[in-house]
C-alpha cells in the first residue's frame, strides 16, 4: 500500500512553463495558428509532460500485462484459456500483431505474467505472477483488495525500472481470455452503465454467448456489490490483474512523467481506474484509437480523451499504441523543423487565430 | 482531351484475384479475424490496386497543385493572395507544414505551379502555369472549359511521369489562397448542399467574412448556373485550377494503379470531381484525415470513403497524407510479418469471424 499512496501523493500538473514555451513556438510556424490542430496540442502536452520543449522521443515500449480471468467458466468467450498462455508465449516470438507493429515502429515491449494459469520457462517473459488467475466473479470477488493492490504495484514499480532505463513513451497492452468482460465489469461500476451498453462482443461471440456476457456481469455486480467511490474494491470484486496492473501503470507513468497510451477497451478500463484514483493522470495519457468494442467511447469521454485514430480495432494486445507513438513524434518532429514566421518572410498578421472559435 | 478521355476510359476495377490472395494470407493470420479492422482492409485494398501482395512502399510522393483564385476579391479570405506565391515557393525550401511531415516520413513532394500569379524563378517548380490566377467566379466562370481540361491534363501527365519514374504511393496536396471557397462552391453544386453548410472558415475567417464567403458561392452558382451532371463545367466555372489538377491526379493514379491519399477538402473536392467522371477511381483512394473543416465529411461520405485519422488538422498542402502513408506502411508491414496460426501453434477454430456482425 506504501508504494501506492507513495505514487499517488507524487503525481503533480503538468508544466506550465514548458507549455508556454512550447506554444510560444508553435503559434510562430509558419501556418495559420491552430490550423495544425490536434498534432500542436500533442507537441504542447509532451512538453509539460516531460519539461523539455521538444524532447526526443527514441525508446519506446509497451508493457503488456497477461492474466487469466476466473469468469471464463460463464461462457462470455469463444476462446479458450489456454490461449492466453499461448498467445504471450508468443508475444516473445515476435509474430503477433503488437510485435510486427512494434518491429515496424521501432518499439520495444515489456511482457509481463501477473497472473496467467500456466508456469512459463522463458526468460523474456517476466515472472509477477499474483496467483494462476483470478477467481470467476460471479460467484465471488476476483482476488482480495490486497491482491488488487499488489497488481497496482506492479504496474508501478515495472514503469519505475523503465523509467531508470530511460524509456521515452509507454504503451499499455495485454492479454487474458475474459478480459473484455471484467473491463465491461468495471466500467459499468465506475460510471453506473447498465451491462447492455458496456458489453461488446469481445474478441467475437455469438448471440447467446453476448446474453451471457450481459448476466455474468449483472450477477457479479450483484452478488460482490462494489463501491463505485472505491476504485479498488471495483477491481478487486469485478476487474482482473491485468487491468489492475494496467492501472499501476499510468499511475507510474504519471509519477515518473513520461507519456503513456491507451490502447483499446481493457487498457480503457484501466485508464479510467488510473484516473478516478487520481485525475491528474489524465494530462499524461493519450489515446490512441477508438476501439471496435462499443463501449469504448463511454470509458473515453469519461477520462474526457479523444482518439487519434479509427480503425475499427479490436485486437487488443497494444497493436493500437505503435502507430499513436509514430503520430506522437511526427508531431515533435514537426513543431521542431518548421519554419518560423521569421525564416518563412511571412508577415503572422495575416493569419487569423481561430482557435478559440473551433474549439 | 484525348488524354483525359483515354484516361477515364483506361481505369479498371481492383484485382479480385490479388485481393482474395490477400484476405487468405490476413485471416490466417494469429488475431481474431477481422481483429485489426482497418489495417487489414488497407492492406487487402493495396494489393487489389497493384496487384502485389503485399508490395513494398517505398517512393512516397505528394503531388502540391499551386494556383491563384480571382474570387479573393470578395473578401473571403484573411490571407493576401501573395501567401499563394511565397508558401509555394516555401514547399522547395522544407520549411512548411508538409515538408516537416514529408521529412519525417521519408517522402519527397512535387510542387506545381498551375496558375499561380507570379512568375517563379525556382526550377524546383514545375512549371505548367495555365494563366495567372482564375477569373472571380462571381463575375463569370474561373476558366474556360478549355482550361479545365488542361488542368485535369496536367495532373494526369504530372501522375504518369512520377509513375514511370517508379512511385509507389501517392499524396494530394494544395496552395492557393481563396481555394476553400472555390472548393465548397463545387461540393455545392455537386451534392446540391446550400453554401452555408458547404462552407467553413478556411485558414480563418470572422463571421463577416464568412457571410461574404457564402455569398460569393450564391453569386457564383446563380451567375454561372454550372451543370451538376458535368464536372467539367462545375470544374471550369466556380472551380480552380489546383482542384482541376488535383482531379486529373486522382485519374492518372486509378488508370497507373497507384494508390492515392487524399489530404484535406480541397483535396477532397477534386477527388469528388475525379469519383463524378469515374466512380472506379473510389478504389484506388484513402482518406488521411477528417480536416477541421465542417463540409468535408459531406464529402467523404459522398465518395463513401472513412478518414484513417482525427486530427482537427486545416492546414492543407498535403499535410495529412505523410501521416496516412505511414499507416498504409504498417497495415501492409503487419500482414506480412506477423505469424499464421500454423505458425503461432493456435487453432484456427478458436477466433470466430465476427467481421459480418460488425460490419
Amino acid at each position: 500500500m506504501k508504494i501506492l499512496e507513495k505514487t499517488l501523493n507524487s503525481i503533480e500538473p503538468l508544466s506550465d512553463e514548458a507549455m508556454k514555451i512550447a506554444w510560444n513556438r508553435i503559434d510562430n510556424l509558419t501556418k495559420p495558428i491552430g490550423s495544425l490542430g490536434r498534432l500542436e496540442e500533442i507537441a504542447a502536452k509532451i512538453a509539460g509532460i516531460t519539461g523539455k520543449v521538444f524532447p526526443v522521443i527514441k525508446n519506446k515500449n509497451i508493457i503488456i500485462m497477461c492474466s487469466d480471468n476466473g469468469v471464463v467458466e460463464e461462457n462470455v468467450t469463444n476462446n479458450s484459456q489456454k490461449i492466453t498462455q499461448i498467445v504471450t508465449n508468443n508475444f516473445t516470438k515476435d509474430i503477433t500483431g503488437v510485435s510486427a507493429l512494434c518491429k515496424f515502429t521501432g518499439s520495444t515491449m515489456t511482457v509481463v505474467d501477473i497472473g496467467v494459469n500456466y508456469d512459463f520457462s522463458n526468460s523474456l517473459i517476466i515472472n509477477r505472477k499474483i496467483s494462476y488467475g483470478t477467481k470467476n466473479i460471479v460467484k465471488g470477488p476476483a482476488m482480495d483488495r490486497e491482491q488488487a493492490i499488489k497488481a497496482i504495484e506492479i504496474g508501478i514499480e515495472i514503469v519505475d525500472k523503465l523509467a531508470k532505463e530511460g524509456v521515452d513513451i509507454l504503451g499499455t497492452g495485454e492479454m487474458g481470455v475474459g478480459n473484455t468482460t471484467t473491463s465491461a465489469a468495471v466500467l459499468s461500476v465506475l460510471c453506473s452503465l447498465s451491462p447492455e451498453i458496456s458489453c461488446g462482443r469481445g474478441s467475437g461471440i455469438t448471440d447467446a454467448q453476448l446474453k451471457c456476457k450481459i448476466e455474468a456481469i449483472e450477477k457479479a455486480i450483484k452478488v460482490n456489490n462494489p463501491n463505485k467511490n472505491d476504485v479498488i474494491d471495483v477491481l478487486s470484486k469485478v476487474g482482473g490483474y491485468d487491468i489492475a496492473g494496467l492501472c499501476g501503470c499510468f499511475l507510474g507513468a504519471s509519477k515518473n512523467r513520461i507519456p503513456i497510451v491507451i490502447d483499446g477497451f481493457i487498457a480503457s478500463s484501466a485508464a479510467l481506474c488510473a484516473y478516478k484514483l487520481n485525475p491528474l493522470c489524465k494530462d499524461y495519457m493519450f489515446a490512441s484509437h477508438l476501439s471496435a468494442e462499443p463501449a469504448a467511447i463511454h470509458m473515453l469521454k469519461e477520462i474526457n480523451l479523444k482518439p487519434l485514430l479509427n480503425l475499427n480495432m479490436r485486437l487488443g494486445e497494444g497493436s493500437g499504441c505503435p502507430l499513436a507513438f509514430n503520430i506522437i513524434e511526427a508531431a515533435i518532429f514537426t513543431m521542431e523543423n518548421m519554419g518560423t514566421f521569421e525564416t518563412a518572410k511571412l508577415d503572422k498578421r495575416e493569419y487569423i487565430d481561430i482557435r478559440k472559435d473551433t474549439n
